[in-house]
């Protein structure tokens, strides 16, 4: 039983949590820098809760509200400048992945020198602004991860950050802000979450912990996916009450500690191809994929595709793939072409080679890219 | 759903983990000192893997070996000196909960001028010696918490330094060092563990979090039951292999990740009086008193109850008693004077006024010490 565990981030979770600890931000300086995307943060009440909380403290701050959905590097770097002229003491990222994931690279950026060739190379040293994270969607779990994932156009892909350091010190996981959140996004973010937590039992990396995480994250998903279901079906997000949305934030919270210590497996690296070039979104490109991905695990290792359905419920993995169905609508119109060109892309991340149970073949990575868009 | 998380203990996890992850040392400086009991250290290997990680890595040490069992503040003071004479830059805490406890203390005492008056206030600064944890019992979790529980004799009962900043920054857990614990000493620990991730469920703060590792834990426990059983029917550790070290290794350190969230309740506030003043070892302490306390919140709340005897595989409490009677034996003998001494101590003790989710009263307690031994 060889396994690392480590999640050094504190997370205060419950309603109006920012406000009720806003103590806790003085111990990290005396000014801070907003890292959020251009709207959706000040519609949600979360930038106001941060503002409100940074002035009962009397701390002073600037913002960045320049973080557009699958951030770039340029925008990381051009952030972290931002942070290094204005001299912040500490970032407040706000808003789904995206601003998270750029908060933390930006947190990086603006303490060490390090060029853009370099940028995933994993070498830091120690020093880092930190980082308090406000999550405003379910999905990437970045709020409790020592990943920032970015757009690297270089590789024409996305590529990760990984570092201890850029774990954020402190996670505010308040689900009021995901109210009014649309049917869409939400689904697509839970999957995206509930990937990660079925990723992470299937990832050699899975220990006893991580699976307990997981197993929780995944009960969390079943008791929000008949209201998901629901609003899916009559395309109305005001069934997704703020019950099922504390469902969804408690989910994406457990499934983001699951990866920090699994990171993903096949699902997430064919995943970003889909992304990439045919702009579907990453949590309903996993989506797509999981089931197949499920299958593949299935015929050589079915107990462990058995404990996941039994976190789900489920006895039959087809329940599984009609309850996707069900979520996510019919798949993408994709070419014989554009599978072939995703296939080699994908076997070249590490996370297949390195981190699957079941190591998929080529040939079966391609089989799951046909069965998924329904090609074979 | 309001609750905080937070355990940012780095867990290594496995056999020979310590020096297959020595370089891990390397990063908190040049000198250690080893924090450890006379003797059993040097017995079960762990001092000698220790030892060797540090001279792989050319870190130079002193030894520290004087720490009893249930320690004194004295104890921690002393330490602490020896670490200042001796410049070193951190601490490797070698054993059960005592050593670890003890270690925690003179990590703060080492860099804070705390006087023996104010050491329980909880009022320190933030500069510590950092502390890596090396287990060699199941039971405490002090590996992974942020606790040092003391033997106070100025109040006649254990007290705890409580602070985030004396969580082990590392801890190794290897069950190997638990080969050939004699079987009061595995039981006892292991009941405490057990007592641990029971009484988190019935914690105030307990969380989903902490709740799913609880329930972890607790299956950790059954699965060790049937041969810790046999161990006491034939009084022969030898029955106690590597597996079962293991679960039992798991087990601890899961319940420690409950604690450090929910703290103890009405168990460990009662169980102390008996190891202060009846010399009851702490975990079978706990383990008399278990199955009374879960009687008294079963009349009001059932349904917490209900989700333990589910996670233990049992339907009622008379098994969960029947089990633990098999474990521990006859219990000890007291006096009605004794209980109520012990009943008035309890009931000062601040984990029952504010941690239970069922606070017993005066006479609840009086009663549970009662049924316990037999006194009614």
């Amino acid at each position: 039983m060889n396994y690392t565990y480590h999640m050094p981030t504190k997370v205060f979770s419950g309603n109006h949590c920012i406000i009720e600890n806003s103590h806790v931000l003085k111990s990290f300086g005396n000014k801070a820098m907003l890292v959020t995307g251009r709207s959706s943060a000040k519609k949600n009440g979360s930038q106001d809760d941060v503002v409100a909380a940074l002035e009962k403290q009397g701390i002073e701050y600037v913002v960045f509200d320049q973080v557009m959905a699958n951030p770039t590097v340029a925008c990381t770097y051009e952030g972290a400048a931002f942070a290094k002229a204005n001299q912040v003491d500490f970032i407040v990222a706000i808003g789904g992945g995206s601003p998270m994931d750029a908060a933390k690279a930006m947190a990086l950026l603006a303490k060490q020198d390090v060029a853009e060739a370099d940028l995933f190379n994993g070498q830091y040293s120690e020093d880092v602004l930190p980082v308090i994270a406000v999550p405003t969607t379910a999905g990437t779990g970045s709020e409790v991860t020592q990943y920032s994932i970015l757009t690297n156009d270089a590789a024409e892909t996305k590529t990760s950050i990984v570092s201890d350091i850029i774990f954020p010190k402190v996670a505010f996981v308040d689900a009021r802000y995901m109210l009014g959140l649309p049917v869409t996004t939400t689904v697509n973010t839970a999957v995206d979450a509930l990937s990660h937590a079925i990723e992470g039992m299937l990832s050699i990396r899975a220990s006893l912990v991580s699976d307990a995480l997981a197993k929780e994250s995944i009960r969390f998903f079943v008791k929000a996916a008949p209201l998901m279901c629901e609003a899916v079906a009559r395309n109305d997000a005001s069934v997704l009450d703020e019950r099922v949305r504390n469902d969804l934030m408690q989910c994406a919270m457990l499934a983001g500690m699951v990866i920090a210590q699994t990171g993903t497996t096949a699902v997430h690296a064919m995943g970003y191809s889909l992304t990439y070039f045919k702009d579907i979104d990453h949590g309903r490109a996993n989506g797509l994929l999981l089931a197949e991905y499920m299958a593949v695990v299935q015929e050589s290792e079915p107990q462990l595709i058995t404990d996941i359905l039994s976190a789900l419920g489920m006895t039959e993995l087809g329940q599984f793939k009609a309850l996707l169905n069900q979520l996510l609508g019919a798949a993408e119109v994709l070419t014989q072409a554009e599978v072939l060109k995703y296939t080699a892309k994908a076997v070249t991340v590490k996370s297949i080679e390195g981190n699957c149970k079941v190591k998929p073949s080529e040939d079966e990575v391609k089989s799951m890219f046909m069965e998924a868009f329904h090609l074979s």
